[in-house]
């Protein structure tokens, strides 16, 4: 998630309470499950979103396409909790969830085992000696690109100009084929799940930048 | 050049004697020297500019690489004109002057015939039906892609938003390997040379747009 000051997480009570309830859609050893985790669900793809924050992308995105199995992955234990009770209420049967970093995705999937991976409004990281931190910085693709499958996609959306530019050039040295380059999604006429952070930023009338990257 | 009435030119007098003043540096008959610009002039490598409009920027361009022969295209007679008399007066013995129109490409330069082409602030053509004409559209690419020799460029700038997401899709499309996007040129550090237009427009703190394309 950006970096916005209105939108950061207070301190949630009952935390650990709250987390224990939604265990059964978070797996507490997701390395044991790499290289399984389609048979162990039962599904035939995987697609990740990294950074789901408060889950509305992830869950809206997953009820659009039953027969994915979507996995969340979010460092930030308050916004997980938020992200697994909705999937845990509205009984999703095709959302799970991994608080991780996004450094250790190969240690949880296996090479071409993920389908596709979402980043949205990843923080920024604006400092220029920041830039590793960044979700779509090289060494990131490079993990992605190892566990996506042949013809398997990055899409990327952001309201940082800075961000979509430095992406776009990182994807783009890295290899990737880019397509359906926007710099309005809203005015772009692309269907668009809008997760809780975008709808914010579209009442202020900010533009959405994306991007469809694919493993060439 | 951008679409605006302050930049408009106004019906020049005299037009037809200055332009024949700037005879020597506009081939009357540009097509008859198809294949042989480099050998006729004396030069190794052929840059084009696509609506060079008052030719700051190829003459300043030129200046600073006296091994390259550069042409500019442009189908304003009164812009071309000014352009031409900046050569002559500065006498810069490495640019020459064409008065066509960009379709007409293929008539002019034999395939493989041109190293780089540079289109600075194109015409946007805002509205859907008249995307043809955007000097970015595949149809254009694909004669640029044409007269350009391996690992030819095109190099693009504007201040158009919407044209710059276009050109990005349709250079991606066409399978251009795309370098440097820049949404910010005066920002990015990259070596500038300022056309008439772009000043004007920096000066109201405006953004410009950037991309190198090059021939796969």
């Amino acid at each position: 998630m950006g970096e916005c000051v209105n939108l950061r997480m207070r301190k949630k009570p009952n935390l650990d309470i709250r987390l224990e309830r939604c265990a059964e859609i978070m797996p507490e050893a997701p390395s044991e499950l790499r290289g399984k985790w389609k048979e162990n669900f039962g599904f035939d793809k995987i697609c990740l979103e990294i950074g789901c924050g408060k889950g509305r992308f992830i869950t809206e995105t997953a009820k659009k396409d039953a027969d994915t199995l979507f996995i969340g992955i979010e460092k930030e234990p308050g916004a997980l909790v938020m992200a697994a009770e909705k999937v845990m209420e509205q009984k999703i049967p095709n959302v799970l969830f991994i608080s991780a970093d996004a450094s250790l995705l190969s240690e949880i999937f296996e090479d071409g085992e993920v389908t596709g991976i979402y980043l949205n409004f990843s923080d920024p990281w604006p400092r220029k000696k920041q830039a590793k931190r960044r979700l779509t910085h090289g060494d990131f693709l490079a993990l992605y690109d190892k566990a996506l499958c042949d013809e398997g996609f990055i899409f990327f959306k952001t309201d940082n100009s800075k961000l979509f530019e430095f992406s776009l050039n990182s994807m783009l040295e890295y290899g990737l084929r880019l397509r359906n380059i926007t710099f309005d999604l809203a005015g772009s006429g692309l269907d668009n799940v809008v997760t809780e952070y975008e709808e914010r930023f579209m009442e202020q009338g900010m533009n959405i930048y994306r991007v469809e990257a694919y493993k060439v």
